[in-house]
């Protein structure tokens, strides 16, 4: 598996741009002062599918060749990735098949299927997942598309920090969350060649550490299962990500459940915006971390805003 | 009492241009399809205090001479005029005095006194309300501004749908809710000279429709205390803002309850916003008068954004 480049991510840019949104970048003189930083919030709430992943999904439908595509695409997924995928998949008129475990929450299933998606259900193992994705891959010929340790999709997750950096230039951080770390790679790849100056911070639930401890250990850590309410960042990096995150983003800094549930409930309340947990770790680190903050011009990617209106953490 | 004309307007969108916000307008494929219209949203949720109620309360406040500002600013108001003139008011460096009913709910009692606002608070009656800000503006000489029947208000609040026209010139019809008729008063003013072919509808909760049973009757109804989650709508008519009710909009159109949280929980789950319950109003009417404003391109006000993130009405 060879490391996507800035070129890819210029390519991928061309190549999603009639099927997503270029999102807006807000800003709150709430969270400024809070912080005391200047925020430039690049909003992927608002993106299709309602996250960054329609991003690197579309790149890889819209990458396959006619005769690929025919095939479909399939990947195992509980959250977005699963979402956008479907999506991507329905833009391009091709099948996509869903691995979902048997205990996914039904507005994700309702979700994708939504779309137009396919769902296979398995045990919720991660080896009765792989299990499953291998039989519908050996029947059916998909394109596998996987959540975040993928070229084409961290590619394309590095277009949300391009355009970010297009509209804000001169910012000294960019910070944005880390789990599988698709988009905190692709942020790296687009931040060192349009900004070489602005550090690359990557924000993660201190529940669910395994970035930052693979940077000090010097090795790629797995952590299985780990307990967070930001279920988007439970998943653990891959072997392309853990590269970038190993050698290219200057630090990582972590938020506490409490914190996380602050500073979505504070999005919510004063941005008047809906993102989801994950979404809101960035903000968490910030305000926990404001020392490091302190009168810089900050990008802070909201990734997402796919919550269950019926189950808020705060209720 | 003259009424406010459009030149009022501009001279009040120079005049609070440095204190308020220019909104963005957002569209949804999602409504757009539910609608089978087109779809521009003016997001006022997203304004100074959280509602387009800081237009009319900082015209009124940058209205007054050297002389009348150092009394301070009084009115009444349980919701949104009463933050919007607490900030007005500190963004000038003035006293804002606001009367709330004892019943007013914690989070607005901690907005105004957030904002600098004093509180005085009555029993919450109508004549208790009117007798305490009496008492309030006869101790201090304090200004009393209005929270819609005024023509600086007016003048203030129509600031918004000039904007709205001014990003989307062609729209067949504006719509936005009616509750005390400040917002809709201006926006008619702003409609017919910037875009006469432009309908103005008004939507109303069916359950205080006291404009559109205003209109039927010729006169001028006041409705005692109606029921209904739009809290921000329930106000009667003025004397000034039924005059524009009663000649300068084109149609009413009314939206139950169910429909009212409906459509307020499709916006924030489809358009990843925060909006209260009596933005969701306009939207309410749309899908339920579909035929209204199919093929249409519409103009729809957001009024404002501020929620107990602790009650919700689906939770």
């Amino acid at each position: 598996m060879s490391l996507p480049s800035f070129d890819d991510v210029c390519r991928a840019q061309d190549r999603i741009a009639p099927w997503i949104h270029r999102t807006p970048v807000l800003t709150s003189e709430t969270f400024d002062a809070m912080s005391c930083a200047q925020l430039f919030f690049k909003c992927e709430n608002f993106q299709k599918a309602g996250a960054f992943k329609s991003r690197g999904a579309v790149n890889a439908v819209f990458g396959l060749s006619e005769t690929e595509a025919k095939r479909g695409v399939a990947t195992h997924s509980s959250g977005n990735h699963g979402m956008a995928l479907a999506r991507a998949a329905a833009c391009r008129g091709i099948d996509c098949t869903v691995v979902m475990p048997e205990t996914a929450p039904q507005p994700k299933i309702d979700a994708v299927r939504g779309y137009g998606g396919q769902i296979v259900f398995c045990e919720p193992r991660n080896a009765a997942r792989q299990e499953t994705l291998d039989a519908v891959i050996a029947d059916s010929g998909a394109n596998f598309v996987p959540p975040y340790d993928d070229a084409r999709v961290i590619a394309g997750q590095g277009s949300c920090a391009k355009e970010l950096l297009e509209d804000v230039p001169d910012l000294d951080i960019v910070i944005a969350p880390v789990g599988g770390g698709g988009l905190i790679s692709g942020t790296a790849l687009s931040a060192r060649a349009l900004s070489p100056a602005t550090r690359v911070i990557a924000a993660e639930p201190a529940n669910a550490d395994d970035a930052k401890r693979s940077r000090e250990a010097g090795e790629r850590l797995v952590e299985d299962a780990p307990n967070t309410i930001a279920d988007g960042l439970k998943a653990s990096l891959g072997e392309l990500t853990w590269q970038f995150v190993a050698t290219e983003i200057d630090d990582i800094l972590l938020a506490d459940e409490a914190e996380i549930v602050e500073a979505m409930r504070l999005t919510w309340q004063r941005m008047k915006i809906i993102i989801e947990p994950s979404c809101a770790v960035p903000l968490a680190a910030i305000l926990r971390h404001r020392d490091v903050f302190a009168d810089k011009r900050v990008g802070v990617i909201l990734t997402g805003g796919n919550v269950d209106l019926q189950r808020l953490p705060w209720a």
